[in-house]
Formats: structure tokens, C-alpha cells, sequence
């Protein structure tokens, strides 16, 4: 048959069209697999049936005929493919069942050579949020999502920071990169673009230097300077965890999350690693209580996996620090670095390295303390240069958004409390993370004293339209809650209301 | 924007492509949600972006073109849509919820009306069966099938049949449909084709007559001979089911049984259902117990939604007559009408027959006996005739696959067993349903003595190469076990054993 491209992107999968007529007598249907042949490679690809194709036309997508090395006109086979194994093993966790390495090492092999259909996936990660998973479960998991990708070997003592998320204006990593690696230990720091929110650690470093690197430049950068802030997304580390993810986002669920955060450490050699659990309202663990249990859990899933973990709940009920979006933030942590950082940014960055010199015995809080106000700034000079971007980038010389709004108290008081989901709503409305200069500046923050008509933050955005809108949505969200005291207001909402409570879930790791 | 045809069917979804710059300016992403606008006409449709496209051009599928009414070259407009409602109310089913009415009555709606991308509609399904449903649940979910699709009003006392299916051979429909036609009962019987089995009612049907028709045509063929026995699935009964299934059937997943039967039942007019719950090991329900537990299900659903059931439990260890594919069945219906048929088929059409006049007040099996012996036959010749097919075709007129293989006895003894799913792979191997005459033919049945040598059955194909196929799944699948006694069988199957165990699930209603 003779191959003809159609360009369309469904997620990274393979995808070959077949004419109505020839689908009939191979006896394919729309979702069904075919292994697909063109000059000796081969790929299994989800069968789609055009009535546009004429027999002996298949219509192949660009990611299978990259796959393939076909072009247009290519003379390629196509034979019907039976339902994977792996199916039957989903199907078995649906039911219920807790499933054996094999089984799930068959899956993950699965979503990464993209045997899988839209369906397949959403099922099984559907049964794993809603069945739960047993640790063997996401020990197995853990393994197989590393056995599947690459892995990166640095040399010297290897630890890792990892947030699981939730809370807007979170640049910890960036202070806390440079602290540590001043100390002689090796940070090989990859992280994501934002998903949900506002901006990602990838996006906050952007603003600062490139952060796509091949794994040459990687080990390059982390070889001269001890750490690097660089995106991991195309490094092939655990790459189901990006399959799963695109599944997992439109329905915000995570039962992904301790394999995920796992894999990608382990990947990359960490022998000791600090997890941040932001606890709060307004962040994914809202207890306490509910933070312990996770914490376990990490500790546990290290000890399976040989990798050293600690855990630290952190207050999570507020944005940290006082910018969102990304060069507000990435502005914050050059000004932290130079000694000007608000103080829950401080504590937090200083509060985790230290929790990794304890573990490593180089130290403790103290030593993270002295090396940000001694050597971090320095530290963050080299990566930046190394990265590629300006050394001497003064926070001054960062560009934020220039329209702004500044939303104003309606009372005297004290703030109560601060809606985290609703703000990172507000900073996307405004433009971030695509508008790097877009974003929120907090001016109050909890338990700080306004008056009416102080202002409780202000709104930057690259575009007027964008600050409209965002500015709308701060009318139906209220995200600040004013009051004397607390007690005072003690009507959270009324039901029925003309406001719809949005239900908004951060997903970002 | 510049509509441009891109032919891709995609389960009936409404997809919209954009070049990577309209999609990054509009904030789209694939799997995102954007509102069309061509000539007046609107549809939301799922995005998807294309690196061939122009900024610009838009690419639309068929369904979408055609429910815009566009034609290439059309000037569209496009924006991004929020997420419909109906997610979060999916979400909550994830995390354990218990849905409301309104809440149900949105996804329904949402999924008749293509807004939900697949990944939502399996993550729902799955939820549904990980979760499962509570009696409200399952009839906010009938109701609301209903109240979204079309509906047929028939004059008379309006009675139904179903069988929850799973059993190769089940022709009793065909059989009983003219029994209860021709007692003066209204029975407007619309079946499906084939999902994953040898045969649908409407494949077996289709020998002997179109089953394809308009609704009003249905409703001439009813009026005129009381009955039918047509194809259900262009006629917008119940719309969302087809959406459901396209996601239950590659796991094999039934979450929605209940619904899915009475809501097409209802949107009918029934009055009095019947509902045939075969019951084995190599049937859908296992135990007597739980066909138990599903009836009493039935006939509470029936309760709330005005509806008189009874249900059947019926025996469901083997295949139903002899023949299995549409042809050998369609044959083996008209010896029965003339009284030449196969024992079990006889006994369950005229039991089946009989709970329905009960149910009505017009006799008993009796009846249904007599009705088979003296006006079964004519009645089912005016249907027939009514749906455009040959009145006269006598047996023997049916061609049945020509290519043929007898599978033969390895021993002397009694069939102890036969496994249901297997045969029906097996029949599928050979061609059916697609290829009508395909499909096996049983001399041997449960309990029956067999010498060494005998034909077991015999398999019927129209290919050689089919045929081939087929034999040797019977190689690998050993439908048959023969012994001289119970227990002098005891082993089943050995683990580990070279012979995989196949787990073969018959999805259809």
C-alpha cells in the first residue's frame, strides 16, 4: 500500500487511516491495532478508517512515519495486530486484582512504544486512582517506568529536591540549587513546564537562562558547577510518565505520583532526596495527617528503590514568596540571593538544603543559611552562565507585564485567608506561563494588617485583554478573605449561590 | 478562518484542527475544547493541531463538516470552550461520589453530544465499574438516555425480549418474535449487529430479510404484522449507549447493562419485558445467584422507570441449537418455525414466550407451544415479507460457507463440556459474521455419547484461508472435553502450561 502523510498530532501515538474498503477485509475497526511495515521497520499503530482514502492508500501520521522513515509514496504492509497482553492486565486491575511486576512492566512497555489507545490508558489509570495501588504496585511501577527510559550516571554525591506542587509562586528550587551546590554536593535538578499553573521551575528558570539541554550539555553544566535548572521533559527519564500525565491532567487525577517523582529521581543516580509536601487548604495534602501518610510512603518506596528520602510538611495555605508568573518569580529569587528575599522564601529554600546536609552530614540549616548569604548568588552566576544565559542579570533587568490592575481591600482587617487555586487561575487568565511577564504581585499576605483601599495585589499582563479578563475573574473568585479576627467571618459560602466554587486542582511535578 | 476537509472518522467525535500558531495564540492544546462557528451554525468540537496546517486554515472532520453544514473553502471562527460541566461531575464519580440526577442527566447529554474527549469517557466507564452504581444512579442514568435520544410509540399491548447475551447460537429472538406476533401482542423487537460475537439478531435476520429501515417503515412493518425484527442502531434509541459501548468493548467492561437495556426498551413503549439471563460458566453470569441478584436489579429499574419485567435465568453452558453464524442460524430458525428444531431452542423460545403471556393475561407456554405449531411460521413470513426479504425461502435456499472442516473425537466417551467463548472465536476465525455462511456447525452436544472419530462439529467457511485459521485455533483453544463420567476429568488446565487460558468476554445487547 502506498503511504500518504496526514498531519495530525494525537499525543505521540502511531496512527494509520485505512480506506473503508481495505479496513473490511483485513477486518480492522476504528481503535483496533495494526503493525504497519515499510522498507524492514515496523510499528504498531491504532487503525482510524477515512472514507476519503482510496484502497491501496494508507494515510500515516508524523510520528509513525518518522518511526517508519517512509515518505510519501512508500510502499508499506499493513496485517491486523492482536490486543496487547498488557490489555488483559488493565482489565485485571479494573476487576480489582493487584498485579504482578511482569504484568505492570508489560503495561508501562506498553505506553511507552504507544501500543495503547486513548481508552486503554484512561481506563487503567482511572482503576489505579479508583482501585488504589499496593506499594509492591508502585515499587513495580517505579522500576519499569526506569527500566523503560534513559538514565544519567553524575559523579560525586548526588541529592535532589522535589515539590509535589500545588502552590503558586513555589521558586524554591531556584535558591535552593545554588545553596547546595556550593556545598560540594551535585545537583542535577530537572524539572517540568507548568501543566496547570502559572509557571513551572522550567519556566521560571527560562526567564533567566535556556533550560533545553541534550543530556552532553547536561552532564557539562552540572560537571563545572555541581547542579544545573534545566527541563527534563525531553530527556526520555521515565517516558510513560509523560503518557500518563496527558491522561491523568483532564481529569486531575495523580495516582501516578510516588512513581513518577521516584522514577525521574532515580534516573538520574540521586542517592538522597528531600520531598516538599506543601500542606494547606488550598494544596493538594490539606492535613497534616494526610502529609504524614504520604511521607511514609515516600520514605518506604525509597527504602524498596535504595534511595535515601526525607520528608518535610511545609505551610502551604498561601503563595510563597510574594510574585507568580514566571519573571515575577525568577526577579524574587535573584533578589532573594542578594539578600533581599521575603522571609517565607528564605526559610523554605534554607529549611529543605538543610534537611539535605543533615542527611549527607554536611551540615544543617545553619550551613544552608550562611552558604545563601556567602556563596549562593555566586553559585547561581555559574549555573546561569553555564546554561547559557546572562551572569550578570540584575533583578532590576527583568521585564515583568506592563499593564497592570491593583486590586484594592473593600475593608479594613487583617487577611484571613488567600485562595491558592483561584490566584494561579488569575495569573493564567493574565497570561502566565506563556506571557513570561505576566503574573500577580502579592502585596498582603495571610495575617498582614490593610485598610480599604490598600491594595492586596496586583495584576501584571502582557496584553489588556488578558488583564480584563483576569481582572473579571477576581470578581468571582474573591480570592482574599479580609476580616478583625478570625471567627469573624465565618460564612465560607452559601449553597445555592450565584458564585460556583471551582473546583481546581493543580498538577505539576 | 479557511475550513479544510480532513477525513478522519473518530468514533463520531467533532475534531477541529489548527496550525500550532492559531493553536498557541487561541491557548489551545490537543484534547482541548473549542467552539466552531460556520455560517450560523455552532458545534464544540475536540481540538487537535497539526504542523501542516497554515494559521489560519482549520481542518474539519466529516461529522463536524457536516453538522456545520460547511463545505472546504468556508469561513469559521473558533474558541476555545471551558470544560463541559459533566467533567467534574465524572471527577466526582472518581473519587467515590454518588451522582444526582442532574448531574448524570449533563454527562448523558454531553456525550450525546460528542463534548467529552475519549479519555474522559473511559476514565468515566471505568469509574462506573470500579466504583459501581447505586440503584438512583442506574436510573438517572436510563432515564436520562432516554430523555436524550428519540422515541417510538406503537399501538397495542407492547411487549419486549431481551437477553443479556453471551451465548454462541442464541437465535431464540427470531423464534419467539413471530410466536408473540401472532397472539395478537405488539412486540417491535429491534436487535444489534455483532459487537465481539459470531452473530447479532440483526446479522442472523439479515439472511432473511433487510433489517435496515426508517422509522416509519418500522412502524408500517409492526403495524401491519404486529412484529419486527430490525437493526436498532441507526434509529437514535438511546443515542449515548453507542458512545458507551465504543468505550466498554475493548476492556470488556459492562457497567451500564441495566441502563443500556431498559433505556432502549422504554424509548420503544414496552410494557412487559422479558429478560433471558443465560447463566454457565462460559456465560456472562457464572452462578445461579448472581442471575439472581442481577433480575432483582432488572425488576427494580423496571419498577421505577413503569416498566413490567420478569427475568429468566437460563442455561447458558453451551451454545444455543447447532448452528453458530448468521446463515447456519437463519436455517436453523425456519426448521424450527416448521417444526423440525432443535430441542433447547424450542423449549427456551416457547418458555420465554410463555412469561410474557402470562405477564399479559394471554395464556402460558401452552400457548406459546401451539401459537409455534399451528402460526409461528406464517406470521414470521409476513414479517419477512413486510421487511422486504422472500417469503417463500425454505431452508435449504440458505447457502452456508462451503469451505468445510470437521473437527473429530479423540476418544470414546460423552461431551462433558463445551466452552462457549472459544467456539465462538472460532466461528469468528472463520468469517462471522462478516462472511454470512461462515461458522460451525455442532453434531455433538453436552451429554451426548461420541465414539473416537465422530465429527464433533463441523466448521463452515467461504475462504480456504479462513478456514485454515480456524483450524488451527481449534488446536489451540480444545473446545471440547470428552470423558466417559464426571470426574474422570479432573484436570482443567495446568499452570504454567503452553496453552494460554484466553479470556474472551461477549459484549452484546
Amino acid at each position: 500500500m502506498k503511504v500518504k502523510t496526514v498531519s495530525l498530532d494525537v499525543g505521540g501515538k502511531y496512527v494509520v487511516i485505512l480506506s473503508r474498503e481495505d479496513a473490511e477485509n483485513l477486518g480492522l475497526r476504528p481503535l483496533d491495532r495494526a503493525l504497519v511495515e515499510c522498507g524492514g521497520k515496523t510499528a504498531t499503530a491504532i487503525v482510524d478508517v477515512s472514507s476519503v482514502f482510496s484502497p491501496g492508500e494508507i494515510g500515516v501520521n508524523p510520528d509513525l512515519k518518522a518511526k517508519l522513515g517512509a515518505s510519501d509514496g512508500s510502499e508499506a504492509s499493513v496485517k491486523p495486530q492482536p490486543k496487547p497482553e498488557s490489555v488483559d492486565f488493565i482489565k485485571k486491575k479494573i476487576r480489582g486484582g493487584r498485579l504482578r511486576y511482569r504484568e505492570i512492566r508489560k503495561i508501562v512497555e506498553d505506553v511507552v512504544h504507544r501500543r495503547l489507545s486513548d481508552i486503554e490508558l484512561a481506563a487503567f489509570v482511572t482503576a489505579l486512582q479508583t482501585r488504589g495501588l499496593s506499594m509492591d504496585e508502585v515499587e513495580f511501577l517505579s522500576r519499569s517506568m526506569i527500566e523503560t527510559g534513559s538514565t544519567l550516571r553524575f559523579g560525586g554525591t548526588v541529592v535532589d529536591k522535589h515539590s509535589i506542587g500545588g502552590i503558586p509562586g513555589d521558586k524554591t528550587s531556584m535558591v535552593l540549587v545554588p545553596i547546595v551546590a556550593s556545598s560540594g554536593l551535585t545537583i542535577p535538578k530537572t524539572s517540568s513546564r507548568s501543566i496547570t499553573s502559572p509557571a513551572g521551575t522550567a519556566d521560571r528558570m527560562e526567564v533567566l537562562a535556556p533550560v533545553e539541554h541534550e543530556i552532553d550539555e547536561i552532564k557539562e553544566i552540572v560537571e563545572k558547577t555541581g547542579g544545573c535548572l534545566v527541563w527534563g521533559g525531553a530527556l526520555d527519564l521515565a517516558p510513560a510518565d509523560d503518557a500518563f500525565i496527558r491522561v491523568e491532567h483532564p481529569l486531575g487525577m495523580d495516582p501516578l505520583l510516588l512513581p513518577s517523582i521516584i522514577s525521574k529521581k532515580k534516573a538520574v543516580n540521586s542517592e538522597f532526596v528531600v520531598i516538599d509536601i506543601p500542606t494547606g487548604r488550598g494544596a493538594k495534602v490539606k492535613t497534616i495527617g494526610a502529609a504524614q501518610e504520604l511521607a511514609e510512603d515516600f520514605i518506604e518506596l525509597g527504602k524498596r528503590m535504595g534511595l535515601k528520602i526525607k520528608c518535610a510538611a511545609t505551610f502551604g495555605e498561601q503563595p510563597l514568596g510574594r510574585g507568580v508568573g514566571p519573571a515575577l518569580e525568577a526577579r524574587e529569587v535573584l533578589l532573594t540571593l542578594e539578600g533581599r528575599g521575603p522571609g517565607d522564601l528564605v526559610e523554605k529554600a534554607v529549611g529543605l538544603a538543610g534537611i539535605l546536609f543533615s542527611m549527607t552530614g554536611k551540615g544543617d540549616e545553619r550551613t544552608a543559611r550562611t552558604l545563601l548569604e556567602k556563596k549562593a548568588l555566586g553559585k547561581m552566576k555559574e549555573i546561569i552562565e553555564a546554561q547559557g544565559g546572562d551572569p550578570e542579570v540584575r533583578p532590576d533587568d527583568i521585564p515583568v507585564g506592563e499593564k497592570t490592575a491593583r486590586i484594592r481591600a473593600e475593608a479594613d482587617g487583617r487577611v484571613l485567608w488567600i485562595k491558592n487555586p483561584e490566584l494561579a487561575s488569575i495569573a493564567k487568565e493574565a497570561g502566565a506561563p506563556k506571557h513570561k511577564g505576566a503574573g500577580i504581585y502579592l502585596h498582603r499576605k495571610i495575617g498582614e494588617k490593610v485598610r480599604k483601599g490598600d491594595v492586596l495585589f496586583t495584576i501584571h499582563a502582557e496584553k489588556s485583554t488578558k488583564l480584563e479578563n483576569a481582572v473579571s475573574l477576581v470578581q468571582e473568585y474573591e480570592p482574599y478573605g479580609i476580616g478583625r479576627r478570625y471567627g469573624e467571618k465565618m460564612i465560607l459560602k452559601t449553597v445555592p449561590s450565584e458564585r460556583p466554587h471551582k473546583r481546581i486542582f493543580i498538577l505539576e511535578r
